[in-house]
Parts: structure tokens; sequence; C-alpha cells
């Protein structure tokens, strides 16, 4: 989905590269120099557009290879993009994506392609839309499948305004496996408002490496997406029709005709679609590479009053374009920098948990593996070619994913659950009600937990541990480095009375970065480590942060500070003798942690108080992400932000100490 | 749903009834006396079973009549619950259920009859199905649509294992709208285990009161499966019928010619309906009052071998035998009892929230509502017949609510989104991605929010202020009383700049219980209130906590401890000049909410100790639900319970005093 920094920790603050720099060995692009924003298509003729359509392929490639990011599902909607904003006239019409790779070409379109060589740096452009980035973004596409729920909001609120704009939404296929979208359909029916869906249907994208004969993709729907398109069985919806029938008797032209056909296409009768049902008309399938037909639909469909929702399906291209690039970017060198590598090949905390998971299914086979996110990632090949029978792939259905781990549980299995932490939100309610409240063993590995680098605010996974921790027979813990991560995997598969999570960072941390400082000993539920004594502050860090505890107590060590490291491992149950002897045996006490407000240090502090460790002389400070949303740019950079680096938490305790002067000269 | 108690604060705690007492003038069961699994149902005639479902149905409407709630669901489907017990066997087979109200005679049929008049009560069965209550609960029914996603991890377990026994889940119509069910159900149709889906569909439940010629459903595949059930057009599935057929080769009986009906039906060419587009085989629909269609259909489904997914719409009749029970409930006065009442008819909270927003609704034409849930809540409808064309009822639908609300904002409208806390959990990815991040206005009316006596844990609002709290951009309060919830709903409306969000118990609380406290100045954003000024210990209070307080002032008074009482009205912005006011004026400080660990004591503590507050003589306590889930019973129980009362914060306040004895002496 897009580009990690996996330096990680170790990184260097890169500087945004300069635009002449950037583009100097650039192909020509003389139609795209004309285009600063939609209004400069409205006058190009069918053959300009295609070139502007190569154009602008090449343009997006061009960026590729220099900078990185694989923008695959934009190069598939080039054509699409170009005939919404042809037919369309944003920003006062809406346009609505719902996955952030899929606006590149949309960006360019829309004032920000000198910037498109920062997108996803520090104080670049966005990797996703964004309405403070432009006001062409009507909404801002992160998780996915939210466009046809907010471009419905925007349809009502319109006609209650008595405004005439129109709303056009894109949804993927990833997205007909998330149930927001079947939420967001139904109620479209029911409410009829006008508006345009766009199933940009990219068909090879989910599993690109199946093979022949293999079942392609996660749901039955999307087999039915795929038979629709492979039979040419033109579906119509009798409704559209009709209208297009009045539009004919007052003059046909050439556009229309054409539309007659996507939407007559052959008669079915009571063939009541998927999307008929939930109340959408259908039309389609659309060829998304031919610029002619796609705007011949979009235009009627435009110029269609009262038609309600009306559901364009639309056939793009995913590797369209790409295999050039990617050679071109691998013989470069560039796709393969460990700067810049796409999070689905990720870092090495995910190897680092497949690698157990493969070492504890092969010790139980009991264990089995359910995943939820935009694809399968790279690094669980290696667990489903070993195991293809214990690995559920749900695709973007994580409410789903969650309900049916406990499901699995019940009847006996150990299901661990893999959802990104900013992912996982979705499946909240599913979380409290079928695995914590039932006290189901499910196990959670909450992946790209904390800071994720270029994807910013959109992906952070800032809330895990506050709402997890608050769950009443939740274990919650967080390993410091992989070789911990190992141990917690195992403890995982080994409990067998209650739901259990742990973190795993998408992006940062060696391996065992702090190895000789670890005992021997396995981890113990509910246990922490002393790794440095000293006699001034106690730090006691949560997960990776013990990293950066360490670099501070390695600061502080400079100024003759003496600084106890204590690495938690568990948020929850917390070992609470070992914060009562940090408490006893130091003045203060500095919890630190990659999550918000609510989490870690809050159960800390609730425990200290209770016990009555508050009111003596010990004085407590959490570091937690600030109370603000981080912008992209890399981890390091994000981390200096969030003032969650090892100079930072040094200068909390320098401070503590009231050392002001020492504390401000190394933040400097 | 279920009922609540209303006398909340201010009532008493009731004993069990007893069981001879309660059923004395009881009409005579004579089948149902001689169930008491459902292996006695075996070798009952089709008869016998029907009148059994006659006693069934006199034995839900006896304790109906006696205590109260209202089994509406569970009328309906006394044959299906029959026919799946005298088909199936349970436990070996799993039944799971998606909604409690539809479980009473499933839980009569298994095991639990001489317990159904303690449903809901403190000590008594749960209103829900409850794997630690039974053997027979295969799964906890709870926020409905969750059967599938559990049945098929339940189904796929037993694959794996190479185990034999069947899965057969119950969901009923209102599922229809939610989107873990369309996740479910592809991915049901993806991995093909066999198991038994039955559409419990009461046609007529979603609005009772809609007129003819009204939409009668919130969504457009309401409306489908009506008119699948109104055109009798019956659909079948192709490789159903196949195997019919072989079974027919075989012998065919009664019951399989029978079943030929419904799996054959009226050939559909093409005819791929949304069931059998998800992948699953759609056969129906069947009569739900028809014991033996029931028993037919379901005794094919189970004897065939490698069907997959099956899909069997069961047409039941929600209204059936109701009104006899409703008048006599009414006539007896025990419906109308404060006591005992629908949640839907629901408390004055909610009451004054709708009062108030059809103030503002009338003042200001932008100021919508959009509600999620079963069913709209009645207070509502006042403000539907007011303003039909600003409120939105979308079902059971709230990741689909909350960012259709975001897109009515940006829109131009001011959205108010009415969800209970405990649904609220589902949205919490579109409130973060949707709403937060994107610091869209939108306005959440949490309710019942906290406690909700006999619904227990599976409807507790515990966890929305520490998981809404932690969200950057969100204003977060909670109103002590009826009069300070008018206040927030204003400041609700006039907040345009960023989210909002407010709780409203479902329960307990009297308007204006602490009027002549409260200062007559208007409330203000960030800013709480003084109501009581001592100088031993400053209770802050949150939300309806605050009542507790004053209870526990007045206790410590007559100790002749002086207590500072506040109402801290926000925890996001935190009233921090007010802290650090109490703070240093009191050695003590106490917060207190009705939420778990990681919300506003949190967000106090934070503060404090980031301030330096901590360090001198301030001792904090926090009062939070305990980490655990508190079972049903009525509110003041649950209270008690939790350690919430105004006994145990005053307790609280004694032992900081070191008066220990007094304490206990409190709480005896």
């Amino acid at each position: 989905m897009s580009s990690y920094s996996r330096k990680g920790l170790c990184g260097q603050v890169a500087a945004l590269p300069d635009a002449n720099d950037f583009f100097s060995d650039k192909a020509p692009t003389p139609i795209l120099d004309m285009v600063d924003t939609p209004i400069h298509l409205k006058n190009l003729s069918i053959k300009e557009l295609k070139q502007l359509a190569e154009e602008i392929r090449s343009e997006i490639s061009f960026i590729m290879s220099k900078s990185g990011p694989l923008f695959k599902a934009s190069l598939a909607v080039v054509e699409l993009t170009i005939a919404i904003h042809y037919v369309f006239n944003a920003p006062v019409d809406k346009i609505l994506w719902d996955i952030g790779d899929q606006t590149y070409a949309h960006k360019i379109l829309t004032g920000r392609r000198s910037l498109m060589h920062t997108i996803m740096q520090k104080n670049g452009i966005s990797g996703f839309t964004s309405r403070r980035e432009s006001e062409y973004d009507a909404f801002g596409a992160g998780h996915g499948c939210n466009s046809i729920s907010a471009g419905l909001g925007m349809a009502v609120a319109r006609d209650l305004k008595g405004k005439k704009d129109q709303v056009v939404t894109v949804i993927s296929n990833w997205s007909t496996m998330a149930g927001q979208v079947y939420e967001a359909m139904g109620n479209a029916g029911y409410l009829d408002s006008n508006m345009v869906v766009i199933l940009n249907d990219s068909r090879h994208s989910l599993h690109p490496k199946q093979e022949e004969g293999v079942k392609p993709t996660i749901n039955a729907l999307s087999s039915t997406l795929s038979k629709l398109q492979s039979s040419k069985s033109f579906r119509r919806f009798r409704e559209a029709a009709k209208v297009v029938t009045k539009r004919i008797g007052k003059g046909m032209h050439e556009w229309a005709a054409k539309f007659d056909e996507f939407a007559r296409g052959m008669v079915v009768p009571l063939g009541a679609t998927l999307f008929e049902e939930l109340g959408l008309y259908y039309i389609g399938p659309v060829d998304g590479t031919s610029i002619e037909d796609l705007i011949c639909v979009l235009n009627e469909v435009a110029s269609l009053d009262s038609t309600g929702p009306v559901l364009i399906h639309v056939i793009t291209e995913a590797e369209q374009g790409l295999a050039d690039i990617t050679n071109g970017a691998l013989n470069s060198g560039l796709l393969a920098s460990p700067d810049t590598i796409s999070c689905k090949l990720s870092g090495t905390f995910n190897d680092c948990l497949v690698e157990s998971l493969i070492a504890e299914a092969e010790k139980d086979k009991d264990i089995v593996v359910v995943h939820a996110g935009m694809g399968i990632d790279a690094s669980l090949n290696l667990f489903q070619s070993k195991f293809p029978e214990r690995i559920f792939d749900v695709g973007m259905a994580e409410q789903h994913a969650v309900t049916f781990a406990a499901g699995l549980s019940c009847g006996g299995l150990k299901p661990f659950c893999i959802i990104p932490s900013t992912f996982l939100q979705r499946a909240y309610d599913q979380i409290i009600e079928d695995v914590d409240l039932q006290n189901v063993p499910v196990r959670f590995a909450v992946t790209s937990a904390g800071l994720v680098g270029p994807d910013g605010p959109t992906k952070c996974g800032a809330f895990d541990i506050a709402f997890m921790a608050c769950l009443p027979n939740m274990i919650v813990m967080a390993p410091a480095d992989e070789d911990e991560l190992i141990s917690m995997v195992g403890i995982a598969a080994n409990t067998n009375d209650r739901p259990v999570c742990f973190r795993c960072p998408g992006v940062g941390s060696i391996s065992g970065i702090f190895g000789p400082l670890c005992s021997v000993t396995p981890i113990e539920v509910g246990k922490g480590e002393i790794l440095v004594e000293g006699r001034d502050v106690a730090l006691l860090g949560y997960g990776v942060m013990v990293q950066n505890c360490l670099k501070a107590q390695s600061l502080l060590a400079e100024l003759n500070i003496q600084v106890t490291v204590v690495n938690a491992r568990f948020c929850k149950p917390l070992d609470i003798e070992l914060v009562r002897k940090l408490c006893r045996e130091h003045e203060f006490l500095i919890t630190v942690e990659e999550g918000s407000i609510g989490g870690f240090g809050s159960h800390v502090a609730q425990f200290i108080a209770l016990d009555g460790l508050l009111d003596g002389r010990t004085k407590w400070r959490p570091i937690v992400l600030p109370d603000s949303y981080i912008e992209h740019g890399t981890l390091i950079e994000q981390l200096d932000t969030a003032g969650l680096s090892g100079h930072h938490i040094a200068a909390t305790a320098l401070r503590l100490l009231g050392r002001n002067r020492e504390a401000l000269m190394l933040l400097r």
C-alpha cells in the first residue's frame, strides 16, 4: 500500500527533494503541462485525453521510479480519473475515493502535480486524500470503504439544501468485502438520493501470485463480480434504461447510443443482481481502459434526473503499465533500497512474527491464523505455503475476522488474529462482545502498532493500548524487540483461558538491540524486567520504547545521572511488585509508551494511586503520544515530533532533576 | 429490547421472586412439563409439537405478564426453535442466535425453564445467550449479527478437526442491515463449509406503526426480502436441488417431497439472489408458523452432505400472540409500571435529549439526526413527527451511520448522531478516521452510557469515556442531570469547528436533583462548576456520578467532614484551572466516573502529574468501574457491585482520612 522507512530508529532525517533536480530527466508531457486544474480538461479532444492518460501514467511511473512508493492502484484508474474530471465539475461536484493509492492521478489533475515528489514525506503532501490539503478532496480516503457512506451524506445534505451538485464515489473491489459498503449501499437504495457509485474492479489485484484453478478471491462476491465480467452478460437497470429512452426522444447523440448498450445490455428477467437488490441501478461492465466508453457512460449518468443511486461497474487493469516501471525501478536499485520498501514486504517485526507463528504451528496443530486487511501481508506467504489449510485471509472484513476467530476458538482451535492496530479499531465491538466479554481465547497480533512513518495519521496505531487495556479479560503486552516478540507469540499460543493481545510495530527496531542485557529466563505473564539499575530516575518503558529509554539512559550516564531502565512487557496484568519496587527506590518514575493517553501510563498511575505510592516521595511523569495527529514523515521525524526520542526522554529526566539548561541543550 | 428499572438511583434492591409463588396461577402445560432438554422432543408427534408450541407461547406470555419484559421476538420463533431442537442435536450440534430476545423459547427448552422468572434479575439468568450459563448456548447473542461469523468459525474448526457436528445460525431481518453479516456471508460462501443459516424474517417488526404506502423498512434489502415473500417467487438453489434429486433416487419419503417444493420452486434462469451472489444456497421462503414445513426443510438440509452454506428464509410473525399479552399486561398495570418498562420507552434522559434536539432544530434548520440501533427509540418519534425529512434511522448499521453523519456535516448540515454507548463501539474506526482525524463537526449523543441494569454487561456502556477522550479533536462531556443535558445539546449544536460527544444514561437520575445548587450562568466549554465547598476532601464527579458525590457529601457532613463537590462537566477539554485550584486547596482529590479505567480519572491524573501537582501534598484516588463485567441486576445493585454508590464514595474519603472503622460501618 505504501512505503516505510526501514532505517527506522537508526535512520537520518531526509530533506524534501528539490523539484527541479527531481524532474530533470523526465519525459516530455505537453498535454499535461497545460492542465493545472480539471477545468483545463474540458476542451480537450478524446485523442488529447488519451495522450493525457499516457502522460499521467508516465508521470506517475517516473515518480514511482524516483521515490519508491508503488502507486499501482493509481495507474489502473488514470483513464477513469480523467473521465470523472472531464464529465463532472469538481470541486462543486464532490468526488470521493475510498483508498489513497487510487488518488495520485486525481492529485496530479487537481493542482498538486508540482508537489507529487514530496508525497508522504515530512511537510510534503499526504498519501491519501485530505480535506485540509485540497478543496478537490471532498473526503478523506484512508481506511477504504467509507466513500459511499460519506457521499450519501453529502447527497442528502445537497437535497435538503436544494443544491444541484453531483456526488461521485469510487469504491474498489477490495471494498466489496467490507461490511460498511453494504450498510451504505442498502441505505443509499432506501434513501434514493441521486449519486454515482463507481465500482473500480481491478480483477487481479487481490492475489497476484494465485495460480490458475485456484480460487482467485477472498469472498464469494468477488467471484460473482469476475463472473459478471467474464461472461460479458451485461446487466441493465430498467429504470435507468427508461430514462435513457426518454432522452432518445429528445434527440439521441453519439454518447446516448453508446450508453444505451451499457444500460440495456442483455435483458435479464427477474435478474436482480446483488447491487440491484440493495437498491442501486447497475450499469456495466464498462472497460476502464477506454476513455470514450467511460465518458459516454458518465456523461449520460450525469445528465439524468432522479435516477436514485447508480452503480457503474468499471473493469480496470491493476497491472497496467506496471511491468516496465517495476523493472526500471529494480534495475536502478530503488525498489530494493532499504529506505523505501512496500509495507507488504514490511519490517523485521512482521517476519519475526510469522517465523514464530510457524514454529508454534509446527508444535501444535490447533494453531490457525486469521488475517484481515488490504491483501495478505507478504510475510504471511511463508505460513500460507506451509499450512494452507490453517490460514484464513478474510480481506477488508475486520468485524467478521474477529468473531470468526472467536468461533474457531470455540470450536477448539487456537486462532491468532493478525490485524494492524489502526484496522483493529474497526472490530472494537466484536473484540469486546464476542471475545473479551465471553472470555474466548483469541490471540491478537496487533501489527503496525504505534507510529507508521509515511502513511501518517491515517494508518497510525495510536490508540490500541488504551482501547484494549480497559477490557477486563484481555492480557495486554508489548515486546521490546523481536526476540521478545518470539517469546510473546509463545505465551499467546499457550494462553487458553483468556484473550491476549501483543503489539508488533510496522517499522523501526533492530533485533536484539539490547540482547546482552536481557535475562535468559523465559517471559512470565505479568512480569517485567529490570535492564539497568540506577538511583536517580526510573524509566519504565512499554514495548519498543524500552529501546529509547536505553538511549536516554546512555545520554544521562554521560551526564553522570544514574538511571534505572525497566522493560514493562505487560500493561495488563501489570507487574505490580516491580512497580512498587521502582516507587520505593526512586524519587522519579517516568512511564514511556508509543500510544495515546489512557494506556500503559494510565494503568500504572491508577495502580500507584490506589496503592498509596503516589502519596509518598514518588513523582510520576507520563510520556505518551501527544494529543494530536502526527503527520507523515519518517519514523525518526515522527518520534521527534511526538517527543518520544531518547533525547526527549532524557530531557524529561533532566527537567525533573532541575537541570533545565542541560535538558534544553539536549534537544537543541 | 429489554427492560430497565426506572427507579434508578432511588430504587430498592429487589429479591428474586419465588418460583412457586410466581407460577401459582399459570395455565397447565402437560407436554412442556415432560420436556427438560431437547432430547425429550425427539419422540413427540407433529401434533404434540404443535401443542408444545402453544404451551411455550403461553409460558412466555405468562412470564411477560408477570415480569414485564416484552419477549416479542421469542414469541415469533417458538415453532422455529422447536423445529431446530427437534431436528438437530444440541449441544453436540451448535445452535447460534443473533439477538437475545429470540432465545427465550430456546432457554425454556434447554433446562432453564424453572429459572425463566429470574431473567435479567440479579443472580438470575441472563437476557442473552451465554456460554457460561448453558452448554446449549454455543455463543453469546448480544449485539446481533455475530452469529454467522461465529458459526462459520465453528464449522471450519469442525472440518479441520474431522468432526461431524452441524452448525445452525439464526439471523433476524434486523441483521440484514448490519455490515458484519455481509462480511460473514461472503466469507462463508468462499470457504464453503457446511452450515445452515436461518434468516428469521419477521416482516413487520421494524416500523410497526408505519402506515400503508410508506416504505416499511430502513434499507433496500429489507424491501427485497418482503418482495420475495409477497410475490411467492420461490427461489431454488440448483446444487441443493441436485442433492435432493440424488436422495430421491435412494427413496423419497414425505419430507423429501415437501423439501423439493422449497428447494426447486420456480426456476429462475440467471436468477442469482443477493444470498446466492454471496455464495449461500437459498431455500425458501418457508412459513415459520408451520412446524411441519420447518421440520421438513431442516431435516433435509441436515441430511445433505457437502452443501456448503445454506440459507433458509423463514417468514415469522413478530406480532404472533402478542395482542392478548400486551392487553393483559396493560390491564394488570404491569407494562406501565415505572419499575419495568422497555428501553424503547426509556427514561427521562432520552426524552430530555429529544426535547432539546427539537428546540434546537426549530431554531436551526441545518440540524439533522442520524440514529443507529435496533429500531428507532420511541422518544425520537416526536422528532420524527416534527421533522420527518431531518431524521435518518439507518438501522443496525453503526459504521455507516457515523460516516454518513460526517458526509452530512461536510454537506453543510449539523448532524447529531444518536447511538448507544455499547453500539458506538461498532463504529470506532469511523469515529476516528472519518470524523476526528478529519475534524468534521459531528455531534455524538452517546445514549445508554454507563451501567444499564437488566441488560447487563452486553449492553453496558463502560468504555466510551476512555475510547472517545483519547481522540485529539473530540470535545468529551457529560451532563450531571437532565437540565445540564439541555445545555450540552445547545453547546453541541453550536460547535461547528470540531466533533463533540456527550453522555446520556439510559437509566436512573432525576431532573434537577441538585438544581438549587447550580449556578444560573450557562455552561462554557471546558468549564466545570463547584457545587459545595469544603476543606477536607475534594470530590470531582463526571456526569451523573456528581449526584452520588453529593450523596457522599451529605453522608460525610453528618460525620463532620467538610467536602468539596465539583461537577467536572468536561473530560476534554479539562478545566485545568479548576483542577489546579482543587489540588491547591485540598489534600485529597477523588475523581468519580461511571466508566472504565483510561477515561476521566486518567485524564485528570495525567494533567496533574505533568503540572507537578501530584508532587505536592495532593493525594489522588480514582473511582471507576471495576476491571470486570458487571452482571445484570437493577442499576442500584450494579452501582453497589461496582463500588460507585454514594456510600462507597464516602467510604473512600473516610479511608483516606484514616477513619477506616467509619468507612466499614458505612458499607455494612
